[in-house]
């Protein structure tokens, strides 16, 4: 018996080693050196080739090292083994911080008072009102409803919307396709953090976008592929979106030629909005490759149809 | 009986026809034209000339537009009349937004993300820890403990200091001269919300600012003399400071030939970090009035010798 370990990123080999210092009775290889693949019971995975693991005959369990599956279950010839994923809450502490961060930053036209400065410029802006302005959050599991309640502190009005109606205090929530430009229509802010499945690609699109307040700002730390980049880039052309604020792209690294770069009213960051350390994930994926192992159900098991 | 309203500032006009709409049965003069001084008994001054206030033998209180009161107490002719100030939960709450704001934006390393997007260059940042990072808040009058609860939200750690023992929850306390040092050795982030006394005056200083650990943050959002500019200036330029992020300057505004507008390391805002609007702070204003005039006690009272 074995545990797979197959990362495809530079920050791979950090995980191994609290594993198997953690888990000295487990046997965790690192992919490709996966030895004899009747031995791999357990795989966790980061952006692994699709097919790949179909050759790994008594695997019981798949795990994503991280929050987001779409790595995973884009590939069709998953085995039909049950699926795991990491909810971290310093994952969730960091998306929000920067979700936080960024609101406030063009919130308080910081952007505007940096030209000021560059400038030598003394004007005062009078602060403008929390309490009158609408911030949106779009997608609303753990990490969503972590920024709802942590912009509620500042006193912004709260809305969101999710695929199925959620009540939370203090949010207006919208829901399903219906509910999706009633929810646009109210947010000057939009936090976007869905996970990609087939019905959240190209969620941020040109109906969607025209959806917005004049002048809204966009904040995306979900994934890259929610948004059709020609419309964004359209819709801060016209002004109609002043800003976004973004974390994750269609390809990652951003490519060096992007828009974006350099677009005066876009802020690229990373992929580094939230990250997992292995103090905090190493606990949870031991105990999925103990239930795994034992028939037991996974902790934070995915819907591979629903894809989250 | 009449109200004087004298406001040396471009927004004193604002001020007077809220104040005249609600109270028509008061009679307000705007300095200069203040007729009969005889006939004044309540001021609401910013930033009065010093000893004008003496001609004004009938006056039974002053109150401070304003937050802060080092702009009358200085005034070493001002009136033995009781003395009132606003508190304001607009202004407290535009303090805080800028307090997280900065330090999340210094916290979270943007400028050196904001460095890589303008060469186009990605590269892969782990965002730092907060549970392992201290912020200090160095005044925890009203203003201060918003600030700190608004802080914990993002589980930073939180000190506080404070001229007199305050028990805060969540707030590791530190007090008077003896606990300046202690409380500085802590803070990587320092946000200064002291009001201006004799005692205030010039707290951050070399010595000061040498307690601090190095690399620390210094955001400045009380008053402009609290803080030495040429000690903060060396203290940048070894980097044992590593930013200052100031709203308010010994000279306001900021002469265009101030060495803050073009240091890299620090973030100029025009004094705009909190602002008080006319529908907030009129009734504290006419409360204020209606208790001088038939001799009660004022709300938010100032004691003239501690300066707050």
């Amino acid at each position: 018996m074995a545990i797979l370990f197959y990362h495809q990123g530079s920050t791979g080999p950090i995980w191994v080693e609290p594993l198997r210092a953690a888990a000295p009775d487990l046997e965790f290889r690192v992919w490709p050196e996966f030895g004899n693949p009747d031995e791999i019971e357990f795989a966790i995975v980061w952006h692994h080739i699709p097919g790949t693991l179909t050759q790994f005959k008594n695997l019981k369990a798949v795990m994503s090292l991280g929050a987001g599956v779409d790595h995973v279950v884009r590939d069709p010839d998953l085995p039909d083994v049950p699926i795991g994923r990491i909810v971290d809450d310093r994952l969730t502490a960091g998306m929000s911080e920067y979700a936080v961060l960024h609101v406030l930053w063009r919130f308080r036209e910081m952007p505007v008072l940096a030209a000021q400065q560059a400038a030598r410029h003394w004007e005062y802006r009078e602060p403008p009102d929390a309490q009158s302005t609408t911030v949106g959050i779009l997608g609303l599991g753990t990490i969503g409803q972590d920024i709802a309640c942590k912009l509620a502190v500042f006193d912004f009005k709260i809305a969101g919307w999710s695929r199925s109606p959620k009540a939370i205090a203090g949010v207006q929530g919208y829901h399903g396709d219906d509910g999706l430009e009633a929810f646009l229509n109210a947010c000057r802010f939009l936090v976007c953090v869905l996970p990609l499945t087939p019905e959240t690609r190209g969620i941020i699109n040109t109906q969607t976008l025209a959806a917005l307040p004049p002048g809204a700002h966009l904040i995306n730390i979900g994934r890259g592929p929610l948004v059709d980049d020609e419309a964004l880039l359209a819709a801060l052309a016209t002004g109609h979106v002043a800003s976004a604020t973004l974390d994750v792209f269609n390809q990652e690294p951003l490519p060096a030629d992007h828009p974006y770069w350099s677009h005066p009213n876009v802020t690229v960051t990373p992929h580094n909005a939230g990250d997992s350390l292995p103090e905090f994930v190493v606990p949870q994926i031991l105990e999925n490759i103990r239930a795994a192992l034992s028939g037991r159900p996974l902790l934070n098991p995915v819907d591979r149809h629903r894809g989250y």
